[in-house]
């Protein structure tokens, strides 16, 4: 009779963690239909790219690459403190809003503890949730993706959950929720229920109609420079809450994970205001031509509030196809990945060459979905 | 009677953990004594940058921050299991040992779960262990700093430890336990005990001296691009490790954390084998200068395989005062925080011009230092 060999063995709360791939990249998409490279559309990066202020910053800096970032990224901060009207310590920076997003699960979340989210939402959170031993508590979604806010609060009274989160703008769909409806949301909440906004797409959104830049002991904010300032690649991002909440991520956090040439990109990214909202009207019309698009081809869209349209195909199998047949046509899209939309497929705004690109590639593989449905 | 108001708070196990600073940065101490900066000789930055290889490449790669990096860093672990002979499956790529750290101690420490390591070794394990509810288990140091193999074994048997921490090269000694010590140590120690290797600075070391590039089931070497290859400010190393224990990384690590940029130039650094050899030639003679200086002013030095030097000040109180002595001068060091050596001062391996600007200052220093032990 053998016996297994004996070696370490993680927690069991670790080794019980289902093995899960958040995102398969497009390298490795391309690599799978055997081309070098894809027209990106499925990762909602930006087809404008950082700043040109922030490419020469970034340049300079990587001569530099020797020396470690501020662990503190004081001055970043202190900038983003200028720009929110808050404090320094009610800032802290990360490796964009995953990072963040992992921070919160761990600090307010549990293992075995609910968190309301609702269901169809930005997924990496369930990643964490279920990497930290925590549990999903789905509210539903609203009638085209989004939020239902009455469903977040009974979920919340349902399970005692004591974290809520919102993607808002929206990330499948790009529902938005406006100023008023979070306040309302926010005042039905429970005072101990910690509300986690993950604004990652509010750069697109007018300051106005997004909540007030005014510190709430109860709600975190994150923001990132991966969307509209177009510097995915360089991993930062920034969550806005009270001081007491930013103290308890400096006792966990990795101090040194923030490169130090995104944080310089991200200082002269902000000091960029007329490149980002160059950026902003640009996706506005890339999302008419979408619409325009969708339109022509009998395909319907989501509204949105970001820099991504969703196109209805047809069923989920049928959207599962579109998202196979653009990739066979070197075109990289995801899709929603619940109903009432998981018959949509998202689809970033490209730049005007790339979105005519996108548009015949579509209107293509729009046919062979439909033949296929009707034969 | 005031009742305070209801605010979300962090699970009792986080808010249990005491507040810490890993590490103060140069930047901030700069801002303490006025300067706008210093001469950067306290985190073992390379002073000889990174490759002209890298350099170029990182900055073609800046224009493409809009783009996410590649998750999984396939180019560059194909890169690294051809340097290591192993699979692509046996490393994880991540923002730097830091990042492995935290992910080690959160797999395989539980807690309350002790984890082995030496009194006096590099203190970002420490945080981690904190920060996860774990506890050191502390084993006794070699006589000059470094480990002790025999009082390891005792540790981990009183213990019951399941995980041990060896920095190997150590941090902050210098000291360094060949192959067939450490064959011998992991020998010692019970199947079941995971051994944690931090080689980050194996790369001032021969590979002959250093473990066989053989993957160990129950062993964890990791490395980084910070030290020898001068990329401290991209945050990116890796782990080699079984195809079990990467598999057990996958499930909650942070996916999308590594910069691009550093992706890039982590891969261009590892085609430039002469530029690091050079550096490594660069920082023997830099360490045989401080040797001489230490020997010229009677502060003895100790032995060092890495790119910094120990100097012996004198009390662990005069070690401290030399510390301001030389921050007030401009220059940044650190020093080893626990006896036998916390009389010393860590210094890095600069330029010869830097090499010659701390050896007059810390001549002027030291004068201080022993003027005012004798009045």
């Amino acid at each position: 009779m053998s016996s297994l060999p004996v070696v370490p063995q993680p927690a069991p709360h670790i080794a019980a963690v289902p093995a899960t791939t958040p995102f398969v990249a497009p390298e490795e998409l391309a690599r799978r239909v055997g081309r070098s490279e894809l027209l990106r559309l499925g990762a909602n990066e930006s087809a404008f790219g950082p700043s040109p202020r922030a490419i020469a910053a970034m340049r300079d800096a990587v001569a530099r690459t020797s020396w470690y970032g501020d662990p503190e990224s004081l001055e970043l901060r202190a900038a983003l403190a200028a720009r929110h009207a808050c404090r320094v310590d009610e800032i802290v920076v990360a490796s964009g809003i995953d990072e963040l997003m992992g921070l919160i699960v761990r600090a307010f979340c549990g293992p075995g503890d609910p968190c309301v989210a609702t269901h169809g939402t930005y997924p990496t959170l369930f990643y964490h949730l279920n990497a930290y031993g925590a549990r999903p508590e789905f509210a539903p979604p609203g009638p085209e993706g989004g939020i239902d806010p009455d469903g977040i609060v009974a979920a919340v009274r349902r399970s005692g959950a004591k974290l809520v989160y919102i993607a808002n703008p929206d990330n499948p769909s790009g529902a938005f929720a406006d100023r008023a409806t979070l306040a309302a949301l926010r005042a039905a909440l429970p005072d101990d229920v910690l509300l986690f906004l993950d604004e990652a797409y509010a750069d697109f959104v007018s300051r106005e109609s997004l909540p007030a830049d005014v510190i709430d002991p109860r709600t975190i904010r994150t923001r990132t420079f991966s969307k509209a300032y177009g510097m995915a690649g360089a991993r930062i991002g920034y969550a806005l809450a009270s001081t007491e909440i930013i103290a308890t991520f400096q006792k966990i956090r990795l101090h040194f994970g923030v490169n130090r040439t995104a944080q310089i990109g991200a200082l002269a990214s902000l000091e960029d205001d007329a490149f980002l909202r160059g950026v902003v009207a640009e996706v506005g019309r890339g999302r008419e031509d979408y619409h325009a698009l969708g339109a022509r081809l009998g395909a319907r869209t989501l509204p949105s509030s970001t820099n991504f349209v969703c196109f209805e195909v047809g069923t989920r199998a049928q959207a599962e196809r579109m998202v196979e047949l653009l990739l066979e046509l070197g075109v990289f899209v995801r899709k929603p990945w619940a109903a009432p939309i998981d018959g949509f497929v998202r689809v970033t705004v490209g730049t005007a060459a790339e979105r005519e690109a996108f548009a015949a590639r579509f209107a293509e593989a729009l046919e062979l979905v439909r033949e296929k449905a009707t034969t």
